[in-house]
């Protein structure tokens, strides 16, 4: 079966099946809240608009598939998943600005279209309604998870940012770093469902590893992306981790691989951005780099799923292990 | 009584005495932020070093002041208190980052010393922390308050964002804008006080309003400050909102009554920064807009006041009473 299962694209609609409805919910709570600033704050309704919509609603379907083991309590899951999707965005938001970046999910970003000061603010702005929907779970376990979690995002960006353009790079460097950005976020997203779902200990310790896991797996497969993918699939730039001096794992491959004449190693010395960001993409395409760092990703899938059989109730496992294998087959 | 203290010139320091201690506590509650980053981040150890000292201190003390008239809970008030200052310094370090202000407190500003990136993400690290010691209350309310808080205050930020060299105001627009951006934490600093220390409903009101009121009047003042000030006294430039094209109430003023030749439309208008910011603080400076300011403020001082009465204990009564003063009276 699942053998079966991996030889077909997995779909995310088919693994999202079982929490469809919540996850409209959450899209009606997202357009509740552009709503409310319509008619007292035209400018902030049509940012918040732009910017609650699309996304691959990854984290909240994490909280919601892991809050289905035990009392699968919606009027708590709900809060927590919109509260994690809120806080991906915000992150997304401040990350864009600060890179500067011009495209995001094929539409322009919200530095591209209202500046700079006001993308700092609109992400604060989420972070705070963030906070609000985490708190309305009335969970102090989940308030104070939350707020560990954002600490622990900004520190993985600012290390990222203190890091950009320097060569030398560890993979434990690497995975503390996407542990810190990432991983962190999925592990919160699966423990608060655990959590709020009256799950007993050891089984939220089982779902926090899969979060954390998966996450660093779905880093890994985005930056591998990063280089492998296509403007049009990916809907925004390829290659633009290393333009903005982020040595991701394929890039750090390639420079331990190619020693000489490295467009990495170039990029960061010299500048020459495009032909060196070209070359590197060249390079990584046709070399086994990209299959290595596919293999890594699946370890740390298979890391994710191993404890799962310990969780009650099949189908529900099998609803994460689905998961784990779209992380590695997505092509966007 | 009461008119003798006024008639000397206040000290803080004489406000404070009575949470002398708990001010140093927080004061080493910040030094163990940084020291805690400065093995395995030393950058960030030193951004937060730069960052976590001096300051007025005043939303602390509101906290502490409003928290002494029924259970002074020590336990609770502290991390509160720190909550608060480490929120408000989150926002300084975020508006100073979108204003690319240079400097601040007589320092240099995290986004002139470390780039306005790292300010957006230290700022973002300073939300998490303030949100971790608003949930280290365990109090469920003062979360929510937390969270609301920050929202409104990146709403007010955005409006006055949005509003800036925008030549059409009105007071109303003035006043919530200001209450936005920076009632809404002294407000929160207050009430958080009154529900920390078990106050009744009616307290946790009257001090609650007293902390809007007394946020209003500070922020008339900081508008005042900076046409009256010197950069020596200030610890910034003098005529920086103007310059940011931020019409504040003492500039509207001007704008209202010195229809002809007007610096501050010139600015807005035509640009001329240097020169028109000098002819608004030398015209407003002659004229009587400035006490019809400080009038303005004092209105919401007496406000503020109005139900202290109504709170048991003089002497505690008379503190908040002092720093409402203070507030007036402080010449940075």
């Amino acid at each position: 079966m699942a053998v079966l299962r991996r030889s077909k694209l997995l779909k995310l609609s088919a693994i999202y099946e079982p929490i469809q409805k919540e996850l409209s919910e959450i899209e009606n709570e997202f357009r509740s809240i552009s709503e409310s600033e319509r008619a007292n704050f035209p400018n902030l309704y049509k940012m918040l608009s732009h910017i609650l919509v699309g996304g691959k609603v990854i984290r909240p379907t994490l909280t919601l598939l892991a809050g289905r083991f035990y009392n699968y309590n919606r009027a708590k899951l709900l809060p927590m998943a919109t509260a994690n999707e809120l806080l991906h965005i915000a992150t997304l938001v401040h990350d864009d600005a600060i890179d500067k970046s011009d495209v995001r999910r094929w539409r322009e970003t919200v530095n591209k279209l209202w500046g700079e000061e006001k993308a700092i603010l609109l992400g604060d702005y989420l972070f705070a309604k963030a906070g609000e929907f985490a708190a309305a779970t009335e969970n102090l376990r989940v308030v104070k998870l939350f707020a560990q979690t954002l600490e622990t995002i900004s520190q993985g960006e600012l290390k990222q940012s203190f890091d950009s353009f320097k060569l030398e790079h560890s993979r434990e460097n690497y995975t503390e770093r996407i542990a810190k950005k990432t991983a962190a976020l999925f592990s919160m997203s699966t423990e608060t469902g655990a959590i709020l779902s009256d799950a007993p200990e050891k089984s939220i310790q089982i779902l926090k590893d899969y979060g954390y896991n998966l996450g660093i797996a779905f880093q890994i497969v985005d930056d591998i992306l990063d280089f492998t993918s296509s403007e049009e699939e990916l809907g925004k730039p390829i290659g633009s981790d290393l333009a903005q001096g982020t040595l991701t794992l394929p890039a750090m491959l390639l420079l331990e691989r190619y020693p000489e004449n490295n467009p990495v190693k170039k990029l960061f010395q010299n500048g020459e951005k495009q032909e060196n960001v070209k070359r590197a993409i060249e390079l990584l395409r046709d070399s086994p780099i990209i299959q290595e760092c596919y293999a890594l990703a699946s370890d740390y899938c298979t890391k994710a799923c191993r404890n799962l059989g310990q969780l009650p109730d099949e189908s529900k496992r099998e609803a994460l292990a689905e998961l784990a294998r779209y992380i590695i087959e997505r092509k966007k």
